[in-house]
């Protein structure tokens, strides 16, 4: 047994609450290291002598990493503290005794050895989230690019490549025109770019937070879009650029006037006078990725703060919004967002906080700060497996439960699962249009647990490089459209709401076979059965044990194999 | 090489700023799996083909514990944001390559993979520590056993064993009575357990949070006391007990007589009435380890909270008193230790916060809860080497290690190193009166790094069983003092206070021999070298190339051997 890869922390990583009167306890062993492990617990204060308090639960093998082997168990409690500690056996049967961060070759059950593996459980820190946003379809609009309703011409709307200065005069006057589209889909939430006042098409150097970009239209039409949204039953997101501002903001706008006399000088971090604004040239203040265009705010000073959480306020008691996502959110501090979301859920209780980073990010998400976060390792794993061919499936599991394995549990079915997004190429580009590896990346997508983002138009196969060619003017124009992949994108969705199983259920049974290209998973619900199976390959893959289910992708009883790139959803 | 053991997350566990500009970066590894490990670094946002910010660096095997290697760097640097990875060489000269939670074996400098690996280093998330604390020596004072200033007869004031209701008329006129003698043991800093009104001795169960106990003086008395600590150069910290409350305190009065009509029925976790208080029975009501007397205040509830925070803010404002001990903390959610934190440095900024936990706590050391903890781990550790010989020196360096290796490095000489509480048997006691083993016991904790914290009496060799005999009154009688043991107590803390290369030196070199029963530390500062040599068991070690050196503690030249359980603090 490999002790040095057996960890166990009597924190908030490894042991807390999942509701009330329920805490989770998690172990990590390495990959096949363990058989069997036993979960040994007591009260923390009534000695023996009293009552004896113990007992012992068998740790289930939630799930497996690349590396290592995640076992919990859930324990059903009124105490308020628990002595504990693992019992291990391995392959050999060999036995060991894990507790406090030490090994025993005894079980250490006498109250003076159960002493030193203590932990207070406090069900007062219960990661609370948003109930109607789990495992819902996300899409992510880029309002410039999405719909407009004013006259523009054909060879104006779909250039190809497009830049960051084309203007096809996307609004939101545009996007409420096209609610039943987005409806249509099957999507439950919308997530919109930045809208508000802001020189670029992008909008993420933003001059005024308090305005609507007046191109896109103004406060009027943001409220008739929430509106007619929640009538449809969807949701609305929208992008809180909060880590830097654009030039014209009013701070660094009476800064570049008033210099070191400006009383906005601690908004900023500025290093020297003059400020050396111009492109090309490395700024003297501290901006996102060195753009001069987008001074990074200094949300320590107080005011600054105090303005970000104003507007952020505001928008939700004005306007109605569902929930914000962070942009460049990991380069804020951690405090300012604990303040955040305080601050927020006391405005709008089920208000939805998704930041934007693009690596894991544990530390934002222990109930304090995020809901969730756009799950760019998801994009990776999915490149990696489809696009690239450069992992094969297990590995591909493995990823996604690393990420399992290193989060609260509350958070399954919250992060959101992305193939594209307004900063990556888009999928159809690198795969070089093979549309087959579309479905299947759309299908890890929609088929497994989490918020899949869809990027909008890549549902119809619209196509583009990276940024800023991935920000393409959506294909209205059905012929342009791969009416086709549309019915696909819809069929999964249309799956995914009404068989909750496929979101909710408890994994029965699930293997992966790496020359074949296979994943397969069977999940179970109350009486409710559904098979998944992704061929993530090209070629055929038979499995004729399947043979005669019914697959609700094809519509049509399950003839016993799949083809390149396809997956099925199998039910009896 | 074992993948399973390596670790590395870009946050705050492994990855933080130390000052301005200054960034530690951690890796763990199998212990003895790497001889050699290279950070590579770059900017985050700037493209090789700008500007070719690659660097290199030397990872530093700085610690080890029993089963992992810690590896780690120090990054200065003024980028924002960085892009990393390790190269790791094992012992057969195999390389791999580590990011973003994946190996690699061929070098990833390109961007493209080391896009992979970003990390966000935000120095505005410094761990802020009141410098005055660091390596500290406490002095823990149970105030009604520890002087009084009423006439009390010997047979009284030495009655031993002693228990809960033994009144000694201990009071804080006696503490200020007897500060030269603290003072002139070396103490920097006095930490009191709780002196607000309450019925019983160790008074943790508090019914009136603004009044000193009258039979302890009142609060012109604790402020005579801190002035005079404060003139002798010597901190006053108080014991803050806020998980629980006495019955008679205001709002569990109120329940008692008002029953569900009582407004502070949300101050405490009631289950049900009539209030089942009897002794012996188990409380229809949280409480500190199901005692009656001590129901569990509900801290989510908001005046509660308020309440707690004035209190708090209110002793440091009237009474200027340096830091707040807390008593169960590990019972109190970590969102209540956030605003605590806040408000109390809002007070005055260099306050000292201290939980009582009794295990690793690494969840509350994050920068933005406490600043110390009360070290039972060491406590643990001393017991298990020098009084119960269950472990070797080489795994009592690996324990001190393992609380290094997880926590953060500004933490490095703030743990409350103790070897003794009011909770705990005396160690003399431990020992069958073995005066040798608590000597070893004194010198480990008062040449190590960290907050040594003795319990009163302690340094005269006061005995006493487990809780409450470990609270007999103290030996003020000269002829009841072990003033050897005493001479031996004053002549370590002198060496501590003149010789600042023990705790700040950077550790040379470093071994233990178990068999000998040997701990030799080296430490550097500047130009100046000291050298500490622990034997740890019976016998006679020979030191023959230490020969010479000036030792210390004895105060003359080294001969070359220690006898049992010695220890030599040697320097040219």
């Amino acid at each position: 047994m490999e002790y040095a890869a057996i960890r166990h922390f009597g924190d908030k990583r490894y042991c807390y609450a999942i509701a009330k009167g329920r805490f989770l306890i998690r172990l990590e062993i390495k990959k096949k290291d363990a058989v069997k492990v036993i979960l040994h617990m007591q009260d923390k204060y009534l000695p023996l002598r009293f009552v004896d308090t113990r007992r012992e639960c068998m740790m289930e093998l939630a799930y497996s990493d690349n590396y290592i082997d995640y076992f919990e168990a859930v324990v059903e409690m009124d105490m308020v503290c628990l002595r504990y500690f693992f019992e291990i056996q391995d392959t050999s049967g060999t036995i060991v005794y894990y507790g406090n961060h030490d090994f025993y070759h005894e079980c250490i059950t006498d109250i003076d050895k159960m002493y030193d593996c203590p932990q207070t459980l406090r069900e007062e820190e219960l990661f609370e989230l948003p109930e109607w946003a789990k495992n819902k379809v996300v899409y992510q609009i880029f309002p410039s690019r999405f719909a407009t309703d004013k006259e523009v011409p054909d060879e104006i709307w779909y250039q190809a490549p497009i830049d960051h200065k084309a203007d096809l005069k996307g609004s939101l006057r545009g996007i409420i025109n096209h609610l039943d589209y987005i409806k249509n889909l099957g999507v439950d939430i919308l997530y919109m770019t930045p809208i508000f006042c802001s020189k670029s098409s992008h909008k993420y150097n933003i001059d005024d937070y308090y305005q609507i970009d007046p191109a896109f239209g103004d406060k009027e039409d943001l409220k008739e879009l929430v509106q007619k949204a929640h009538k449809l039953g969807m949701y609305v997101i929208l992008d809180g650029v909060f880590n830097h501002t654009g030039l014209d903001f009013f701070a660094f706008r009476d800064i570049q006037e008033k210099k070191e006399q400006s009383k906005y000088l601690d908004w900023y971090y500025i290093e020297g006078f003059p400020l050396v604004m111009e492109w090309g040239k490395r700024p003297n203040y501290k901006t996102f990725s060195y753009a001069s265009p987008m001074p990074k705010l200094n949300l320590q000073n107080k005011e600054a703060a105090d303005f970000v959480i104003d507007v952020a306020s505001s928008w939700i008691k004005d306007c109605d919004i569902d929930g914000w996502r962070l942009d460049v959110a990991d380069e804020i501090h951690h405090a300012f967002w604990k303040r955040f979301r305080k601050e927020m859920k006391a405005v709008k209780k089920d208000i939805l906080i998704v930041g934007e980073i693009w690596h894991f990010a544990g530390d934002f998400l222990e109930g304090d700060e995020w809901d969730s976060v756009m799950n760019y390792e998801f994009h990776r794993s999915v490149m990696d497996l489809v696009a690239k061919q450069k992992i094969c499936p297990s590995v591909f599991m493995g990823n996604l439960n690393f990420i399992k394995g290193n989060l609260n549990q509350s958070l399954d079915g919250y992060l959101w699962n992305i193939i594209d997004s307004h900063d990556t190429e888009r999928f159809i580009n690198t795969v070089q249009k093979d549309v087959k590896k579309l479905r299947m990346a759309a299908a890890l997508q929609l088929l497994l647990p989490g918020m899949p983002m869809i990027y909008y138009g890549d549902e119809v196969a619209l196509e583009g490089g990276p940024d800023p060619d991935c920000r393409r003017g959506m294909l209205w124009d059905e012929n342009r459209q791969n009416k086709e992949l549309l019915s696909y994108y819809q069929t999964l969705i249309r799956i995914r709401h009404n068989y909750p199983e496929l979101t909710e259920g408890i994994v029965q049974e699930q293997y992966t076979e790496d020359e074949k290209g296979l994943i397969y998973i069977k999940r179970q619900l109350g009486d409710k059965y559904i098979t998944l199976v992704f061929h993530t390959q090209k070629g055929t893959i038979n499995l004729p044990e399947l043979k005669g289910l019914q697959n609700l992708v094809t519509e049509q009883k399950f003839l016993g194999s799949l083809g390149d790139y396809e997956a099925a959803v199998l039910v009896e």
